[in-house]
């Protein structure tokens, strides 16, 4: 079988590997339907985070499963599936908490599990998902073709949107910034108008962005950056800003935007992955009340009230894939994504 | 008429200085029946925030309405009020939003307003309450005597309390740790219990403290502190921490104690002014999702519900003061209270 791998910066190729076999009895093997590559991805691909050795790659997938091992109860062969980008056992204490991604025995596509296994990564033609129960949603039915993009956005980037909102405590009335116009600042913007926010406004200058923000339900769109972007944001709300800000892209410079954009009494819900560790300025959130929440999105507690709105036609967040490719030219996706060419590259093995 | 001064580190005095009048229309002159000192009243007697020059100190009290201003309408002569610890004008956007310590009309007992007028301390016979109609809060009737303690921490400590638990999201079954048994700490723990906490664990060495955090529904006393009371609060909370950790002292230590006990997904609520400004490090927040939200507390937008729930004895929070001084001894309050040797004195003029 195919499988994508990361050598180093700037190099991340296919490779013929051993076949996909169940590993333990709470495995299951799954074929992949469709993958695609993340921001977070990129960290590799820029040698921001160095690549120690060859490993695979990629943490969103959904697909079919083939095979399962002999203690899976709740999928079966067959089944199409979506798989959170992160591997979760379901009943340890985080994951009945609702944060799966702390799960005691978890781990990431990619990466490695709590006892030290490598996990696969998910830019391959067959994943061997661990704690098939615990990691797996299956949909009631084969879906549509045309619906698979929205079902995969539920692997990551729509549950970490929807983490932002909620972090942020959107609701009702809401009056929302939101930082970052990639796939998940774009999924931010979907799930705030989801949950009823009155007001929404997108920081971003890329069209095709706005305009899938958009049809995404954002109200304003906001050009300016940094102070200016803050001084835009609290001049469209009332002179005060916005009562909650979702920061969806992880740099110390984005954060401080969104501090500066939250209004007295708002919350600042983050998913951006912290990029070099930016500290949070204690007196200013002291002094205006600001709350900040958020972190590594636990979608998997996300995926079945997201899947029925997907089901359902009201949401579409697959929208946010603007390009596919097959996945031979899975270092062409990486490349476009990384010129900022695309959104978010989908991968057909 | 005779107020406090403070005039420098370990200096507070009272002076005779004139009459109490009123200067604006909105203005209330108002009987001190009871005033007190505050935690964040030592940064100047301990010389941590220089006092540049002589002023009148206190931002607690409560009283009896002399003269009121023509514009006044929500109080009149012969109301018994609480004071909230913060001035504001009940009408401009951040009061109307609940975040009254934004208000953008105004200010601090002992401070300035934002036209930069000077506002009367509190540890005095007499205040003049600016914007007494958005400041003030009138009991429907004249209070029975024993009930003063407990109106009076409703002009900071119980309404700071209340705000860290709300911050922290504490509801029925949270799990909550109580940094601080200061008067704030403690009357954190009595709103913990009246949000319907399961839980409440209070980190304390000081017997007399413990004792009033038992009777305000503390369930455990820890008595470590740093990375040992963290690792025990984890302990007693099924080896994860705390759902809600409520923060009521203010120093990086305190900050990271309080996030060391919470487990993932939790929250902390923070109301000790961050002394020195600690930063939060967000790479932690990030991978254990943890949320910090808080500040300086809009208490007066919590009085009517406390006061109600004083009213009928539902909760005496006024058990904090564990000494009381006439005026004339506000030096010894001040050097009891900088010795740790009472909690809480309640000053009487």
């Amino acid at each position: 079988m195919r499988a994508t791998m990361i050598h180093g910066a700037k190099d991340v190729r296919l490779a013929d590997i051993a076949d996909a076999g169940l590993r333990h009895p709470t495995d299951a093997v799954v074929r992949v339907v469709a993958a695609c590559v993340c921001g977070s991805d990129l960290w590799g691909y820029r040698g921001v985070s160095p690549t120690e050795r060859p490993r695979r790659i990629g943490h969103e997938f959904v697909g079919v499963v083939e095979e399962v091992g002999a203690e899976v109860r709740t999928v079966k062969p067959g089944d199409f599936v979506i798989a959170p980008f992160a591997v979760s056992d379901g009943d340890c204490v985080h994951c009945r908490n609702g944060v799966h991604t702390s799960c005691v025995r978890g781990g990431y596509w990619g990466g490695k599990s709590a006892d030290g296994e490598d996990i696969d990564g998910a830019q391959a033609e067959y994943v061997v998902a661990p704690f098939a129960d615990g990691t797996l949603v299956a949909t009631p039915s084969m879906p549509d073709p045309a619906m698979v993009p929205s079902l995969l956005s539920l692997s990551d980037v729509m549950g970490t949107g929807h983490h932002a909102a909620l972090a942020a405590g959107v609701g009702p009335g809401s009056t929302v910034a939101v930082v970052g116009d990639g796939a998940v600042g774009l999924c931010a913007t979907l799930a705030a108008s989801r949950l009823g926010a009155e007001r929404i406004i997108v920081m971003s200058r890329h069209a095709a962005r706005q305009e899938v923000a958009r049809r995404f339900g954002a109200t304003d769109i906001v050009t300016e950056r940094g102070d200016d972007g803050a001084a835009r944001v609290r001049e469209l709300l009332g002179g005060i800003g916005a009562s909650a800000v979702l920061e969806c892209v992880g740099t110390k410079e984005s954060m401080q935007q969104s501090l500066d954009s939250a209004r007295p009494g708002g919350r600042v819900g983050y998913v951006g992955v912290p990029a070099g560790g930016p500290e949070l300025p204690v007196a200013q959130l002291f002094r205006n009340n600001i709350g900040v929440a958020g972190g590594v999105a636990p979608v998997r507690a996300y995926i079945p009230e997201l899947l029925a709105d997907v089901l359902a036609g009201k949401i579409n967040p697959g929208l946010v894939f603007d390009a596919e490719y097959p996945l031979a030219d899975v270092a062409d996706a990486y490349a476009a994504m990384d010129a900022r060419e695309v959104i978010k590259p989908l991968l057909r093995p």
